[in-house]
Parts: C-alpha cells; sequence; structure tokens
C-alpha cells in the first residue's frame, strides 16, 4: 500500500515506523497502514478513505467498530475506576464472571481472567498439569495458540517454528481436513473415524500416562477455518476420559458470536474442562482473556492453592466492555445476525464465487467465520502460496480488494471473510462484489 | 477481613466468590475486600471506608487512582477508536512509543508492545535466543518475572515451584543482598565483589556459549526491594560482554518513576540490551507492557522477521493511557516528588520506626519503593514468617493497619511501603502513624 498522503496521517506513519517493532514483521519492511477511526463494520484510513472491515482486524470486533453502548460503558467506568489489583472484587469483574458463565456449558463455575489469548492458554495448561499430576500435551497441526513460550510450543503452524526448541512434551497430531485429508479419506465420516484413529494411536505410542491435556480449537481459526465433522470432539472427549486427560477446547477465535453460536463447541457434541477465550469477549476495546472452568478443575482449586496470576487479571475496564458487550449482543440479538448472514448471505456468496471463479478450491465456514483456500489447480489443489509463505498473486488480490475498500483477513493461500457479527446483508453483498472483482482481475 | 455489610457490597462480595476466580489462592478461602471507588493516594471499600493505598495495588498506579487526566483521555480514545491490529498505524500507539523511547536509556529506538509484564519478558527473551542463537538463561533468585510458563521459569521465588517442570535451560544465580548475604560478605563492596564472583563462576561452570540472557530485575521488587550495591549491574554488563550475552533489565515494578527517576537502571551506571515494562508505563489504568529494544537487537530484526506477536500488541486505548500518563508525570514533576518523598518522609519516616521497633530488622528502599523486613530476633534475623509463606503476626499487623485505613503490599515477612508517587508528605506521615500503632500493638 501506498503510505498517506494527507500530512497528519503521514506525521503518524512516520512515527510509526521509526518507534514501533511490529510483531510477526522484518522491520525494514513493514508498511502498515495508518487507522484514524472505525465504526460499525468500516475502518477510516489515514486518507479518510472508508474500508469495509472483513478482517474485524484479527477476527475480534465482532459487535462492530465504536459500539456506542460500549463505547459509553468504557468511558463511564474509567470515570468510576479504572482498575484495582485481582485480589480484591469488584462489580465489573464478578458481573463479567457470571455473564460468562451464563453463556458457558453447564456445569461450568468460575472464571479465570487474562488479558488476553495466549496468557489464558498459558494458565489453562498450568490447571491441567496441576489436575493431573501430568506433563505432556496433545495440540493439532494447523492449529493457533498463542506466542508465549508455552502456548507456542502448543502451536501447530509454521509460527512455531523458529521458537522451537525441541518443544519436550508437547505432542502434535493431525485433526480432522477432508480437503487435504492426511488419512486419504473421501468422506466427513471416514475422516472423522481415521482422526481420532490417530489420535488414539498417537496417545498410545507416546504413553497415554503422560498427558496433562489435550488442546483444540473448537473450529480451528487462523489455520483455516476447519469446522470438524460431526462426532470428532466426542471423539476427543471419549479418548479424554479414557485416559484421563484433561479437554481444553481454546474459543479464543471462534467464541462469542462468531460462529452464529454464542461458543462455536454448541455446534457440536462435547463438553470441555476448561474453556479458553479473549476477542470477542469485549470485541477487544479492552485487552481481555480468560479461561472457563469447569466445576471439576475448580474444585481441585478449592482447598489447594492455584499458583498462577497475573497483575491485570480482571481488570475493571475490560470486565466493563465485556458486560456491556455482552449484554448488548443478547439485547440486539447479534450472534442470531451472525447465524443468518452466514446461512443467507455469506455462505451462499461465496459459494457462488467458488462456481465461477476456479481459483478458489474450497470454501469453508459457518456464521460470519468463513475462508476461501486459492489453488492454482483445482485437481492437485496446488496452493496459490506455499505452506507457510505468501505469494505475488496472494497479494495482488488483497491489494486490489484494499484498494476497492475492502480489508480481509490473509493467511498463507487463504482468505477470510470474518467480518462483525452486526454485518448486514448490504455490507456483506458490497464485500462479495470486491472480492469478484478482484478475483477477475487475477 | 469481615465482609462487607453494604447491602451493595455484599452483593459484588457474593457475586465475586461465585464466579471469579483468583490468582495464587485456594478458592474456598479467598475473602476479597470489595473496592467501589479510588482517587489519588486512597481506594474506598464497599462500606465507604476510604483507605491510604501503600499498595498501589500490585506496586502500579504511580500517579495515583483516577488522574483526572489520564481518566480525560482513556474516555476520549474510546470515543475516538478504541482498538486496531497490530499491523496498522495509529496516532496514540506511535506517539506513546516516542515518549518511552523518549525516557529510554541513549541507544534504544524501538517499542514492542504487550499486556502486561510476563508477555514482555516472554517476548524479551525470545529476541535475546533469536540474536544470539542460544537458549539457556540466567535469572536470579528473589526476583518474579511473571506467570507464563516460560517468566515462571525464570522467577526466582517459591512461586515457581509449583510449576517448575525441570525448567531445563534456566538457571538461577544469587545476586546481592547484604542483609541475607549468601557470600558472608560485610560491607557492600564485597556483597557486590562476591556476587559478581558467584555469577561468574556459574557462567564458567554452566558453559558460556549456552547462555542467551540474563534477566535482572534493576531493582528486585516482590522479592524485598534490595538495591544494588554501586557497581553490581556494570559488572553484570561485563559479564554479558564478555560471553556474548544479551542482559535484560525488567522495570516492570521499579519503572516509571518508582525510585524517584524515570527507570530505577538511572541509580546505576549499566545499560542493558533490552528493558521490560508494564504496571507505571499507564499505571494500569488500561492493561499494557512491553519491551524496549536498543539498536543493536533492533537491527537483527530489521531484515529478519520477528517471529512473535499478541493480539493486542500496542492496543490503542492503553497506548493512550500511556501517552496521557507520561505527559502527565513530566508536566507534574511526579518523579521528582517520588524521590524527594522518599528522601525526606518516607524512608527517614521508616528508619525511626526501625529505631524504635526492634521487630524491624531492615529497612530498604527509595523514591516511594520501600520495604521493611520483620525478624523474631535482630541477631538471628529469623523471619516474622517463613520464606515463602506467612504467619499470624504479620497478619495481625496487615489487618490491624487495614483497620485503621491503611494498605500495604505484603509479601512473606515483609511490608512493602509502596504508595502513589504523587503521594504527599502529609499522606505518608498518616500511613506511618497508623504502621507505627500496628507495630506497637504486636
Ligand atoms: C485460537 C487462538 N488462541 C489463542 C490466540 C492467542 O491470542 P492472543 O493473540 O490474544 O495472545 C489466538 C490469536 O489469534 C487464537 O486465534
Ligand atoms: C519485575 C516484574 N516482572 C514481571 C512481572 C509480571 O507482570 P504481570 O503480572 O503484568 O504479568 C511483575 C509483576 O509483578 C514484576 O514485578
Amino acid at each position: 500500500m501506498p503510505a498517506p498522503t494527507t500530512p497528519s496521517a503521514k506525521a503518524i506513519y512516520d512515527k510509526d515506523r521509526s518507534f514501533v517493532f511490529h510483531s510477526w514483521s522484518a522491520q525494514s519492511s513493514v508498511d502498515p497502514l495508518v487507522i484514524t477511526g472505525a465504526d460499525g463494520v468500516h475502518v477510516i484510513d489515514g486518507d479518510g478513505n472508508r474500508l469495509l472491515d472483513f478482517s474485524s482486524q484479527l477476527v475480534y470486533t465482532n459487535i462492530g467498530h465504536q459500539h456506542p453502548k460500549v463505547v459509553a460503558a468504557v468511558a463511564e467506568q474509567a470515570h468510576q475506576l479504572c482498575t484495582i489489583a485481582p485480589a480484591h472484587a469488584n462489580e465489573a469483574r464478578a458481573r463479567a464472571a457470571e455473564l460468562i458463565i451464563d453463556i458457558a456449558p453447564e456445569g461450568f463455575r468460575k472464571v479465570f481472567f487474562t488479558n488476553g489469548g495466549a496468557d489464558a492458554v498459558e494458565h489453562a495448561i498450568r490447571m491441567a498439569r496441576l489436575t493431573t499430576g501430568r506433563y505432556k500435551t496433545l495440540s493439532a497441526f494447523r492449529g493457533y495458540h498463542g506466542a508465549t513460550q508455552q502456548a507456542i510450543n502448543l502451536t501447530g503452524d509454521p509460527r512455531r517454528w523458529p521458537s522451537d526448541y525441541g518443544s519436550a512434551g508437547s505432542v502434535h497430531f493431525f485433526a480432522p481436513f477432508l480437503y487435504r485429508s492426511q488419512f486419504n479419506a473421501e468422506t466427513d465420516e471416514q475422516e472423522c473415524e481415521r482422526a481420532l484413529a490417530h489420535l488414539r494411536s498417537l496417545i498410545e505410542f507416546e504413553g497415554p500416562a503422560g498427558f496433562a491435556a489435550i488442546i483444540l480449537e473448537s473450529i480451528p481459526g487462523t489455520a483455516g477455518i476447519m469446522p470438524p465433522p460431526a462426532g470428532y470432539l466426542a471423539g476427543v472427549r471419549a479418548l479424554c476420559d479414557e485416559f484421563g486427560i484433561v479437554m481444553i477446547l481454546d474459543e479464543v477465535m471462534a467464541g462469542f458470536g462468531r460462529t452464529g453460536k454464542w461458543l462455536a463447541l454448541e455446534h457440536f457434541d462435547a463438553v470441555p474442562d476448561l474453556i479458553t477465550f479473549a476477542k470477542g469477549v469485549n470485541s477487544g476495546y479492552v485487552p481481555l482473556g480468560g479461561v472457563m472452568i469447569s466445576e471439576r478443575i475448580a474444585d481441585e482449586f478449592a482447598t489447594r492453592a492455584y499458583p498462577g496470576g497475573l497483575t491485570y487479571s480482571g481488570h475493571p475496564l475490560a470486565c466493563a466492555a465485556a458486560v456491556a458487550t455482552i449484554e448488548t449482543m443478547h439485547d440486539e440479538h447479534v450472534v442470531d445476525n451472525a447465524a443468518l448472514i452466514g446461512e443467507t448471505v455469506l455462505g451462499p456468496g461465496l459459494a457462488e464465487l467458488a462456481e465461477r471463479h476456479p481459483v478458489i478450491g474450497d470454501v469453508r465456514g459457518l456464521g460470519v467465520f468463513w475462508a476461501i483456500e486459492l489453488v492454482a489447480d483445482r485437481d492437485t489443489k496446488e496452493p496459490l502460496a506455499p505452506y507457510g509463505g505468501s505469494s505475488p498473486a496472494m497479494a495482488a488480490i488483497a491489494s486490489r480488494a484494499q484498494r476497492n475498500g475492502l480489508l480481509m483477513f490473509q493467511n498463507m493461500n487463504r482468505f477470510h471473510l470474518t467480518p462483525p457479527c452486526i454485518v448486514s446483508a448490504e455490507e456483506t453483498k458490497q464485500a462479495l462484489a470486491i472480492l469478484d472483482d478482484a478475483l477477475c482481475a487475477l
């Protein structure tokens, strides 16, 4: 993207380039888009252009940008009480925990708050290890759990490699993904069965008595939005029960309305022991994450101290944003809207694009959580960018779409269409038209 | 403490007990103080009592509670733009980074933002590992660096033990601490010299070529506020240079005015390669932490991607709070006030208490960063609570002080007097009087 031309935006751009160290990047090639404002499904760039934000930034502004009720709640809490330490009790924190347990599966009792997704995962793993007295973990390739060292060890994508020092005790498995099946499966049923058999073998060969936890994204997000086939999560639950392993579902990206349900796990028939969350819980207006804790695990720490914490656990400002976000999502039927848009506009629209554009190898998703996988060849499924990399073709599509007013989430050979859950049919159609044009230009 | 009697506060208390999972605690024994408001050096409990907050919560509200300029800045940024993803550029983020580099030592160039202290440490260690191509770390006993797995491995206090699975590659050393010298030293000079010799031996016996980083709190905080003797940090710097080890100073607690200087390292004569920060950077009004990066380390990632990140890196709301906090601390000479209070009221006042109360074994600190170490016997230095534990005597002092309106930070056999940097002489004298009374009652 060209740097902004407006002087005030140019100044922000220059200051960013001078002083801000950017994640996941070589600093000399960082070329950020200046964002000066946002509302609903739009962000405003430094030159005043309004862009449709179908990235939801990093797939987290589920309630849209600058929702007036959440903004008002943040401002009000700021005026009342910005912060208190975790040891104390506070209204916003207690109410946020109550609202979160209200949407959790039956049998969930308490919430441990963190600042984001990675530390939620770190603490969930600690709870599992202390509960089981075991150390090893199982997690999926094509999965992401954060970038602190324990969370990156669990991660099953190329972002782990530079920080992988043996990852002792961290075992990875292949989860079901029919489009690129590891198991030569031809149907969802086969894929499910074989993926469960693979997981069982791995557990048996690695030694079942060593595993503290299995962690899985309910629906893997960054890695490509691959809803598991019916029965898979229930099969994982059964393996966990058989071998005494704590089951953790990571709902950091898929949770809080994104899939058209409050939690993605509601699409399936399995209840885990711990659930990690962040992002959608307050749409990222203030950093917040956490762990929903089932009665069984909470009871482990009733009389034995939980040895973990962080300065901003249950931060009142972050919790006030969560309270307003969750209450507003209830009042305004935001989760239903996500489901409806997925079923009636975004899903069918992407399927229709796939009919006309052979470069689209696969369309997957639900709610406002969709991926298109681009391929050089539909038969060989050769991806349009290599695993772990990008390509000129992918970059060209993204930049043409952006010039025409559409931001998407891009990863390897995929674009993810993940707008806020409040997106309208009209906005969705606009986005589909811009994507159509960018694919035509290819 | 008794639960609050006001019905609205009782309701908050009950809701907290039902739904909030508390850090570092057995959940059935959690008995939180309800906090409903705060201003300046005071917090207000559920029954409307005003307490002098000499804990600064977890030693982070350096600018005091609810400073009107910071509150206004948070509310204003909330109305303008709560959040954008790390890849974009934004005014609050760029300006916060500029202001932080402005107070960093010469040769520091960029800021990587995180949500708090633990993730700042995690990323600093990753930067050191990738820069050196080495893995092992050195950190101090009597130190705390956070509770994610990598950060807890580095931690040198009992909070590590339950999460210690070998901590492969994490080597701990004794830093200088004359009052309980590991080295049979009798003077600061001896302690310094012998602590450096111990560190050198450890490096030589562990294998110098294996170490990526040494991380040290400039002044260890939670472990007891032990300013290192003159020459110690310079000696560590020299060892790092000799063996090619990255030097990280952790300023999460000691930074941003607490010691009467912007950074605690300014009291000494050593410049590290990386500095971790959080807490005081925005007084915790919105969760924020980060790493200040020297030119040398920043250059490592100029053309090679830095493989790490987090969803809320450089969160605009958190950065706006940092901008307002730092600017206000400049304008209102908040750091100078911390220095003055330490020199003229808090330090002398604690020394005077020590003269009258033999239970005070040692008084240490500077600025608004002071510890008193309580002992059963001044000669044997037997602590009033065991290492890693508490005692009825310590609890009695804390609860009498709290009943009389004073909150302190308590750890093992120590009370820390760490008020906001804006504390007045009058408020400090009130706190000293309450502490005096609690010690008398012992
Ligand atoms: C499923 C999942 N887990 C964990 C994380 C890490 O969250 P954070 O970036 O807040 O540390 C992410 C981030 O994208 C995620 O998608
Ligand atoms: C020196 C130091 N480093 C790191 C941390 C961890 O910070 P956080 O609790 O924000 O993760 C702390 C917290 O007290 C600290 O004092």
